[in-house]
């Protein structure tokens, strides 16, 4: 197995980024990853707007995968999250969906007992997550902070980014450069107060190099029963249209059914589902059970 | 059983209503619902935009319930939803996410057959729902066409209005004046094309005031596991808020924790989803496991 330690951080996704480590097409990589803080917030007075800013939301890598060409995509098998023993989570005046609402910062100290996350007693299992994932953008997309999710992945906050799914990404620059931070012990889907709760973690994932000619876009996530198209934008609004379309036009093709059918039987199947409403952009995914399309299936007919 | 046949329709919640049937609390209620076309789509020559636009979304009833005086909460428990055989759904030019990409209406005709959709030879299975549900409004808010979701409920096209569930609402009139109507077969969250498969249904509900003098403000729902509060606005993170805040209100009350704490423990347990994006209004729900905040806790910490 090759490991990246949590000293090898990037905090944006560009094009043309120096890779830390090369692994062959199916390689297994075990990532160290940092908290969204670089651990800068360990106790209750270590307030989220007093500590160094620039050091927000590392990902680890970035990794080269050998053989990975534009063009073709990489997948990412997610094979486990390995969380620390203590996370965090905070508030501060004016950030999250209620952010006119807090009268104070704080920092709540979580620790972990027995897979279960205890917050003021109260006993919350754990889901563990990823938050930043992506590969080296297209350079006509430019470069993007770890903090803000786009084509490329970053900052997608999709807490169905867990163990046993798998991640397709286009491959946008030699090696795809993949890198990826920010995991959460647990967060619901909007993460409303701006964080979720954050923690360290050790993340190992499994990264093939697929042959391909045919870019899909937008992230794509496979899960045990349903496929999802994850997507970002300035509104909910705007990333649900980019979410659904490429569905609703492989649909078509796949079944030989007009656009219009193929936009009726989406209405019928597809649940937009939020992921994030708090970050730069906003991020949703559109899910349908492998019943109607499996990844395969999605690849193929784009 | 009391019985409201499907003449008997209303086109906007107003705060004035005339009442069809009058019921005791606890009493058991068969709704006839029409589909939201008021059954002028029968065949696929049948175009959406060439029927009769004052007849759209029609709710069967009021049904005004005894002792139901404002102030109080009028649950309704869903016990049946028995769809036709046969239901249809559409797309128009300028309709729904992807309206722009629409070239030209379509409607296509859904029958059901061994409880499956059977749309264009895919096997769809049904989970049949309630559109348009709600009372009547405060006169503060005055009348909504029923087209629309807001705070006495309405058009708020949520796949979990489903059998097994429960909705609470604020009374805002004497009597509480509740009618329904708008079925789907089936509809994925966002309700993408505008339409879900639209079908006429026999809908039976036990309609029980319970004596309170504390407004929830927006519609709540339990389901089996969880509760959810149901709000609408302009858009998704408008709506969202709406949704987010009373919750994080009662967490902390409940639990006896600050503000700041319940609005970290709401960012790691409450779901926020998306319920439609295509209405006048777009509408999402705030779900919360029964684990951390039961209905009757919600209710008696408002």
């Amino acid at each position: 197995m090759y490991k990246v330690d949590k000293q090898n951080v990037i905090y944006n996704f560009t094009p043309f980024m120096e890779s830390k480590l090369t692994v062959p097409s199916g390689g297994l990589v075990q990532f160290e990853s940092n908290d969204c803080f670089f651990q800068q917030v360990l106790t209750e007075q270590d307030l989220v707007h007093e500590i160094d800013q620039d050091r927000l939301n590392p990902a680890t890598g970035p990794v080269y995968v050998k053989d990975a060409e534009p063009g073709d995509i990489l997948k990412v098998d997610i094979l486990a999250i390995d969380i620390a023993e203590s996370g965090c989570s905070a508030v501060v005046p004016g950030a999250g969906v209620l952010g006119d609402k807090v009268n104070e910062a704080i920092v709540r100290i979580i620790p972990i007992v027995n897979g279960q996350a205890d917050f003021l007693s109260h006993k919350i299992p754990t889901a563990p997550m990823i938050g930043v994932i992506g590969v080296a953008p297209h350079e006509e997309d430019g470069s993007w902070p770890t903090a803000t999710p786009w084509k490329h992945g970053g900052n997608m906050d999709t807490k169905e980014v867990k163990v046993g799914t798998t991640l397709y990404f286009d491959v946008n620059q030699p090696g795809a450069l993949f890198a990826l931070g920010d995991c959460h012990a647990i967060m619901g889907d909007g993460e409303v107060c701006f964080t979720g709760l954050e923690i360290p973690a050790d993340v190992t994932v499994r990264l093939t190099v697929i042959k391909s000619n045919q870019p899909i876009g937008w992230p794509l996530l496979e899960t045990e029963k349903e496929i999802m198209l994850i997507a970002s934008g300035d509104t909910i609004e705007l990333a649900s249209k980019e979410a659904v379309a490429p569905i609703v036009q492989v649909l078509s093709k796949l079944h030989n059914i007009s656009w219009e059918e193929a936009y009726i039987m989406a209405s019928l199947v597809v649940d937009v589902r939020i992921s994030q409403l708090v970050d730069p952009k906003m991020t949703v995914r559109a899910a349908v059970s492998k019943h109607y399309l499996t990844a395969e299936q999605f690849l193929q007919n784009l």
